[in-house]
């Protein structure tokens, strides 16, 4: 069993909001007791192979906690720390569960609580640098409307960069050395959400301040959401060299957040994702952010916890399997027809070559007729996914 | 009537494949006979008050036409936009039709195909040109997969970066002064393809070598698809200067691609799209990339192009009677709170403005208690649009 | 304006979680203070022209009320209908709330839960005939699971079936005469749920033992969660004679549960609905099953119940002016065409008239040429929606 | 490899147009060639384990075929399953193709389209006795509309009732013995289709003159349009006892009709349906109405159909392995808590069995306590599964 035990090296981490969650929803009261984080960070060590946790501030320091409170509360969470040797990876702010925040944090149309959200973030920031976190996450869980009447979406988006901009800038100044990570959604809690998918924020980042520091979150749900193939979302994401972070779970494509067990919705999925992050050598810190059934218990959340990173590591193997098999190979060989000539002819743009590819003759029927065996390469994958 | 009328200043477009198109669909042979491009032509001068009308290469000529075909049909083609007065706006490579396109065109595997893809996108511009087409649209309807087994999804993207690139200096070299307009699709007729939303060709286009002369083409329809929120696609094309081009039809959201009339699945994002565009006074092309139902015939299409236009200009007459509307007026002052001084301190960064933002206390219940009215600014905004 | 002003014969109805909903979602703390079913009640009055109110037995009384609180409530509760002479129109059982319906009630794998469930609907039924409620419904909030490997759906079909003949029998031997009516949904909270659409339970209710009291209570939100036509929903129910209920709001397709105001998602849906259940004669109880936006407070609660009933009207009256207008007359005239004879041959079965409908001679070509000017009607359609 | 390699007792079947189909969407021409029936049903023999092949009508006669062309083919297609030994297991009639359909078959406006569509269906059923085939499918491919102003849903109901009941009386008189199974799908071609679930035809059976000799044809893809869970559907099915026929292949949510391989899309969902089918024993057809990529040559449709069966007979050895597995058992056990005494109270109505129920105390908190450890279930059937 060993094969698929993490160890702190595979850099898996959970929110303390994941392992955490008492299993409230829209329709129900929660089914499992609120645990300090400290309770929380030694659950985690009970999982065993964890790398770290992350944070919002408020998953730390309730909103409303007074400051020896607060020191109690960071004090018992330090003392866990130490005790499971986790790290904090991540931090990020919650800019979505105040009634203040009911219209949007930095997107608000009060400029008063577009003050008090950056304010809110920047705190967060100083809280998550205290622990080491690397990473800093924005989810603008409120940025949207339900009524396209509310907003100018135009006038948002200059809003959201303001925002960012600043916070960069803050960054900067503390030394807090942070990488911005941005997670979109599509919808939920707000009727539309203003960067629906990673796509958007790939867009959105070079127009800030400073680009080079800011990424995104790619989140499986969220794409899956939109009923987007979030293995090429990734992809985007690390060919622009953005990918600062990634959340793990999986659901069902056109419904509510509905944030599984990673790979319990569609293991194909879940297979191209591993191996592109895998074949990519991605380094940074690989987030479950996922819950638990409402159903679960705590040692049922303990197993949620381990399938998630059992499964990452299953796949991982299969994925070395697949980029090892024969006849996956020769398949490839037959797909994919390099031209290194013909290639070069589109490299790099010159008055003759494009003369030369203007005289060139193809046979439509003939390339059109070269074997493309995809049905037999999608049906290896799927037997190397079930072993068989 | 003559207040919904369009005229050619409007800047309405059909394209050849709209109101020609047969109703062929993968269930159903054609119920309406094939169109020469001249044929067409005149229906739309039939319909009255379009400007012009757009094409791919083999709408126009055949893919194996000879060049007395070609030339009797452009000559034909060319007489009737005399006849009728319209112009040619925009125009396209069919880079999905043909079997030697099954497996994608820039993006394929196979280095002489997508030599064969950029050869024929170059004479589909020499045709454009040839029209004074000032708008060269990309839709790369076969740059996906069925299988992530098939496609790095990341060289997919470098691939299609390379033909675009090439692209871009062959209308430099020529004189051709197009503005290119890449159109997004989330699948279908690919399983996944590549570039999924606005969002991701908005991402794409600042990595491109020439990214002033390249924007995008949203369609209502294709991000109505992934269930996402048109006019925010649109938003963000205009806060980025890249709204080269529109494609205007409708269709229920998670469904296949049915290119309805402009407005008819759903009106109220019809309306916030048209005072976008209004609003923002968009100068652009607005193409009706729809077809008729196959139900319809000859008259029945000539209604369906009518159709398309008197929603627009009715909805434009809506959107100006809700910019003027005294109560939406009174609402939109309750509930946008600008606040300069507090504006003004995350505007550009500067350690002391961060110590003051810090220092400030804000009082988050008051915050939230500030009244929102937007189920009475909807409420308003469905009443304006049903004409009460 | 008192054209659109309703009165309590048009029986528009409100549930108490519906005004009362204090804007708590998945994301966020309520924004809105929690009112006492009294308090509901005088916002409705307020409101106006409301017919009656709805509850879940725990919308009423709490779960854990002491005798005494749930008489003082009650008797409060009484006092308000009478001030604002409102009727209970339908009550339900929350059977979805509590920790210990996280794995279904009726489908629950737990014997004891079952029985549970069973008692507490018996005793909901108690408290609604005390107020006179005439529709009882039942929706299977927590009737499904995450992974199919938690219930055997067949047997869980079963379960249900068992729960709800019993309570067809306690109904009848406590002489309450209520109709039941039973509300599908395909998805949230469970991750899949087993009645996901209207039709489903339409073809539960033959295998009942008491079939003629139990229909169906659709809702629009719930079939839009599932991307199907809510209107060809509703009149699967009318043709079965079984809508025994109806639950107005709207909501997007494919997306988490999001009851918003009636018609503010897609109009012409609302159109087509109004028009069918006017046309129809739908006699029973308009229940609006929606809630405010989150940033709605008290007075902009009562507007958003006041848009609910206004939109409706609207409607109502648009879709007499669609009956009534010569165009459509004249366009449905030609769409239809009737064929006594023909229709006769397959009325009723008989050799004789197989035989000749065998013999027949049909020119495809003629009847496929025959004029269906749909875009011309939908165009029309549109046009009486918004007023032109 | 043998394991996994089909035989005709397996009752896999495939439909002419499934491997025949020729490649062609609504965006590209064909990439494979036609194939006569004949050649068709070789290329099933060379497969290998097949036990059959379906038809429409016009896939194995051209509907403008004479009599000698239509001999000719009949004759070479019995040749061909004579000496492939496979037999015809189900036909049906294609009622979608033809323009004279454009607007719907048993639901056109047209009376003479109507009777048409009966006497082609006649037609069809002779053909369909002609080759021994046992259940004939109707799959409604024309029967919606785009615009609700165009049909009332509750007479096209009406209409589609009266055709099968006398299609049912034409079987019954000629002797065929057909089992009819209905075929729901919610949208595509048309906009919105009548019977869009199986659960509305699974509701449309008793109200027919002979319910007994109908029930349902299941499709996964059609089921997941709209994003259901099909497995579910298919319980349904079982539960009524009409499970007439099944249709295996997969597909995404929420997305255009995509026909993929069986299991491609979803291993888990695919896991889930076979282990109910095999649980239930169901013994009638598995019929595959799936097509292979565009991409694929004749040598990959072959890999095609292998997979097909391939997946299923794979995941049927898992569905014994799980069924079988200790750990799985173990778990199930916990999660079961069978109560014969609680039951019986509820399994027959009687006073005092309601009153015995209803002085019944529940200890809420103690059900809600006690495990059901669906995360460690489920994570167990992901490995059982990916064979770990």
């Amino acid at each position: 069993m060993s094969e698929f035990s993490p160890t702190p090296k595979d850099k898996f981490t959970f929110g303390l909001w994941t392992v955490g969650n008492p299993g409230r929803d829209p329709f129900g009261k929660p089914t499992r007791g609120v645990m300090s984080p400290a309770e929380i960070v030694d659950l985690l060590g009970e999982v065993g192979g964890v790398h770290g946790v992350n944070f919002h501030d408020n998953d730390l320091v309730p909103i409303d906690a007074s400051e020896a409170e607060a020191g109690r509360i960071v004090g018992e969470f330090e003392a866990a720390l130490k005790r499971t040797k986790l790290k904090v990876a991540m931090a990020t702010t919650d800019l979505f569960g105040e009634p203040v925040f009911r219209d949007g944090a930095f997107t608000s149309n009060d400029a008063e609580v577009r003050a008090y959200a950056v304010q809110k973030a920047m705190r967060g920031m100083d809280l998550g640098a205290r622990f080491g976190a690397s990473v800093y996450v924005f989810w603008g869980g409120r940025e949207g409307c339900e009524s396209d009447a509310a907003k100018d979406p135009v006038e948002a988006e200059a809003r959201f960069r303001r925002a960012l901009d600043f916070l960069c800038e803050y960054s900067i100044e503390r030394g807090y050395g942070y990488k911005f990570a941005l997670e979109a959604k599509p919808n939920e809690p707000r009727g539309h959400m203003f960067f629906p998918t990673t796509g958007h924020y790939l867009a959105f980042i070079p127009t800030l301040k400073h680009p080079g520091m800011v990424g995104v979150n790619p989140e499986v749900a969220h794409e899956h959401m939109a009923g987007l193939n979030f293995t090429h979302a990734v992809a985007s994401a690390l060919a622009a060299d953005k990918l600062f972070h990634i959340d793990l779970n999986d659901q069902e494509f056109g419904r509510y957040d509905q944030d599984f067990r990673f790979g319990s919705a569609n293991l194909k999925h879940a297979f191209f994702l591993v191996k592109l992050l895998e074949d990519h050598k991605y380094a940074g810190f690989k987030h479950f952010d996922a819950h638990a059934y409402r159903t679960a218990d705590r040692a049922d959340v303990i197993e949620f916890a381990r399938g998630c990173m059992r499964t990452y590591l299953i796949l991982r193997k299969k994925a070395a399997q697949w980029n090892a098999d024969a006849e996956v190979k020769a398949l490839l060989r037959q797909c994919h027809r390099p031209g290194k000539d013909v290639d070069a002819l589109t490299e790099k743009f010159s008055r003759s070559k494009a003369e030369t590819l203007l005289g060139m003759g193809f046979d439509r029927a003939k390339l059109a007729g070269r074997p493309l065996p995809y049905e037999r390469l999608d049906q290896r994958t799927l037997e190397i996914l079930m072993g068989v």
